[in-house]
This record gives structure tokens, C-alpha cells and sequence, in this order.
């Protein structure tokens, strides 16, 4: 009997206390490809009503990492990341969707795009590149 | 009677839920230089028991937009920065030191350290650039 | 008679010194979308043969900002941008094509994909992710 | 009878092609900071008569490289770097000092500031931060 990906990345976001707080949940996980859904609460928000910069971040540093560990294996760090905010989020749930854009024997670099859906509706409100690390 | 840069900075951080999810605090905040504090707790962490790195992410994405605003106006926004992780963040508090690189009339650049304070040592975690707007 | 949107992109790249020295064409560009392509010869290598990183660096960034002035019109700059070196570039040919992830009146975030052809087969050597502002 | 860093630092930009097609030169070279140097021909402009932004990125990318080098060997490459512009560069000098932030056994992530020289006056008019790997 063999334990998914999808399930294994589960059992590391339990155990992100941090995930945890906000809530997040991964959707969807298979090699060079990880969806993390956040369903949007008040204690995200900054002081205009919008879903604070810092939440999109999180959400988007953690997919690029499970982007990256779904080809390097669980071990992994993120060692930077870049994110271009493009619009406020607004909305009841962000999406972050991230992917492996090439990788080695020790790094991969990852794409992620973070969609906001209101309505029923879903934009991208931030995008982001960064490097995934094996440890150690 | 003035309110300072200060007390102005505060009342834009107690307004947001995020930071007060997490518990940030305005350490210092002058023309061209933000200090924030967040002193570590357990909801903060990830698997392995370092701070998470949204967490840091946060914290910079959120000095950053100070610094800017000491300079540009309290409306502002981030419009993209990029993080580098130097080490693991272990430790009792986390200080996140924000300032001005260059600025223009609708734009600043600005720099961002995140330290972590174990045992009365302070050592550099994280480093951050990135870029502050005006609003509209 | 109107002049193209390609035909006025090549003046300006005419216009650039550094690009004529380096031997850069606009190969496509409509909105949204721009492509570069730049012959290798030896005048661009590093020390070990492959192309150098700057100039990876110089074709991603040009090729972000006319991405950006194809929504923004032609008075714009690369306000920054950030760049993953994927693997070394050996080759005859680089190519660099940039999309628009997200505008608004003054800005684009822009995304640009450098790859190299070698032998027939084409390789993602870099990956690049910037903001493209009007100028003034 | 032993080479300094300097020299060493010098032997391997004679050898870069592209460095030499530019014209920069290493103007100091020590442990955890090194300092390139470029003097502004025509060559280097773009359409409005400002150093091409190319160009700064060219001498951030390779200051940030001999940086880490500096603390790593030279057997290094630029993994990514990030790069924001300041203010156009217009002048008689293009100067860059990179330092290094952060270094482990692998990487080292490093600063960068690009200043012009125009009649005596110093500008800063871009900076950067980037990760430096070590080869292999």
C-alpha cells in the first residue's frame, strides 16, 4: 500500500502549524504542479479590506515549495522568491498554483500565480518565481 | 498638537487583522527607516520548528511598505519585492529592519533585513528589496 | 498608411547602441507580446564558453520592457525585474519571449521565457519576471 | 610567490569576452566584497541617451558573481539576481560593489549597488541581490 503525493503533502501541511492558523488546504499536488486553496476570513485582512500582502506571500512561498518538492523530494527549502502584487485581493478564496519551471539534482525554479475568486469569478492578483533547495 | 510618524504607524498596523493575528509591533518608524517586531510563538512555525517562511515573508513585505510610506504618505502599497532565506529562524523574536534605498514621487526602493534574536545573539535570517507605490 | 506596431519597435531597437552592438532583432510584436532573438557568437561568452549571464540578463530585460510598452505605449522603462538562470546557454541562437501577466494605467507586470537553440532543439536557459512603467 | 585575489579576479574577466566587449574592469577584490568598474562609451546607451539598462545589469550580475566567489571559490555562477532602477544613468562612470550578505558551504547571497559618476558626483542608480552557487 502506497501513500499518494497528494496525501504526503497533506500530512506535512498538518503539521505547518502556521498553515494551520490560516487555513490553508492542498488541493491538488503531482510532480511539477501544487494548488493550494485559502478560504479568505477577516483575520487576513489589512486596514483597507483587502487580503494583506503578507497572506499572499505565505500562500505563494508554500506552493512554489511543494512545487519544488514534488521533483526534489519533501526535503526542501525555499531559498528566494520574487512576487509582483497586480491587483488587491478581494474575494472569498485565493488559489495559488504553482509550477516547476526547470530543475536539477538539488534546485528547482517554480512559478506561482495566485487568483483571487469572487462571485464566482477568479483573477490573478499576484505572481511569483522563485528557487527550491534540497536541504542539507 | 502633531501625532508622530510613530504613533500614526501604529494606528495603521492595529488595523490590520493580519498583523494582529500575529502579533507584529512597530518598534521605530522615522522619515526612511521602519523597525517591526513579532515575537515568536508556536502558531508561527512550520514542520521542522523554524519560523515559517511566510511568516518572515510577512514581516519584510510589511516593513518594507513602511519604510515607503515614511517617505511617500501613509497610502501606499507594495507592489513586488523578493526575499532571499539565509538560515533557519530559531529563536525568541524576530526584527525586521526596513529603509529607503531611492525614492521618487510615486515610487520608493527600499530594503528590508529580518534578524532572529536566540539568547540574546541577533543574526540575520533573511534579506529583502523591493518596491513601494502610491496608491491610485 | 500606418506603421506597425513591429515596425516601430524595430526603430527603437535601432535606436539602442547596446542593442546593435549585441546584434538584437525583434523577431514579433503585438500586444502583449514581444519576442527577441539574438545570434550567439563569441563575443558574448564568459570565461567558460557559454553566453554570458549579462547578456541572458540584457535580452530578458528588453524583451520585458517591449512586452510592457505594447500596453503601455512607448514611453516606458523596466522599473526592476528578477532573473533565474536556469542552465548555461550553448548555442547559435537565443530567443526571448515576454507576456503581459497584468497591467494597469501606468504599470505591467511582465514575464519573460530566454531560451536557446541548439542544433534544431530549443532549451529554457532563463526565466524572468519584472514591472514595466510609463515614464514621467 | 602567491596571486591575489585581485589578480586572479582579473585573469578570469580578461578571459570573459563579453567583459572586455564592455569594457569593465575589476577594480577591487577581497574577501566578501568586490567593486567592477565601466566606463560609459556610446556603445552602451539605449534611445534616449541613458546607459542601457542592460548594461547595469550586466555589471550587477558579474559584481554579485565576484562577490560570492570571493567567499566561495571561483568555480561559481549567478543562480538568479533581482535588479531595481533607480534613476536613469547618465555619466562618465558605472561603478558596482557587491558584498556578501550571507554565505554557506554552496551559496551566497550578495548585494549589489550601481552608482554613475558624472562630473564628480556619485549617484546610486540601481540595486540588486542575487544568489551565487557554487559550480558542480
Amino acid at each position: 500500500m502506497t501513500t499518494s503525493l497528494l496525501d504526503l503533502g497533506r500530512e506535512v501541511l498538518a503539521a505547518q502549524n502556521f498553515s494551520r492558523l490560516l487555513g490553508a488546504q492542498l488541493e491538488a499536488y503531482e510532480p511539477g504542479r501544487a494548488e493550494l486553496v485559502l478560504p479568505v476570513t477577516d483575520q487576513l485582512l489589512q486596514q483597507n479590506g483587502f487580503v494583506h500582502g503578507g497572506v499572499l506571500s505565505y500562500l505563494a512561498d508554500n506552493a512554489l515549495t511543494y512545487a519544488g518538492g514534488s521533483v526534489l523530494g519533501p526535503d526542501v527549502l525555499t531559498a528566494e522568491y520574487k512576487i509582483n502584487y497586480l491587483r488587491p485581493a478581494v474575494g472569498e478564496r485565493l488559489q495559488a498554483v504553482a509550477t516547476v519551471a526547470g530543475s536539477g539534482r538539488t534546485q528547482a525554479v517554480c512559478r506561482c500565480d495566485v487568483l483571487v475568486e469572487q462571485a464566482g469569478e477568479r483573477k490573478l492578483c499576484a505572481t511569483a518565481l522563485g528557487t527550491i533547495r534540497k536541504r542539507g
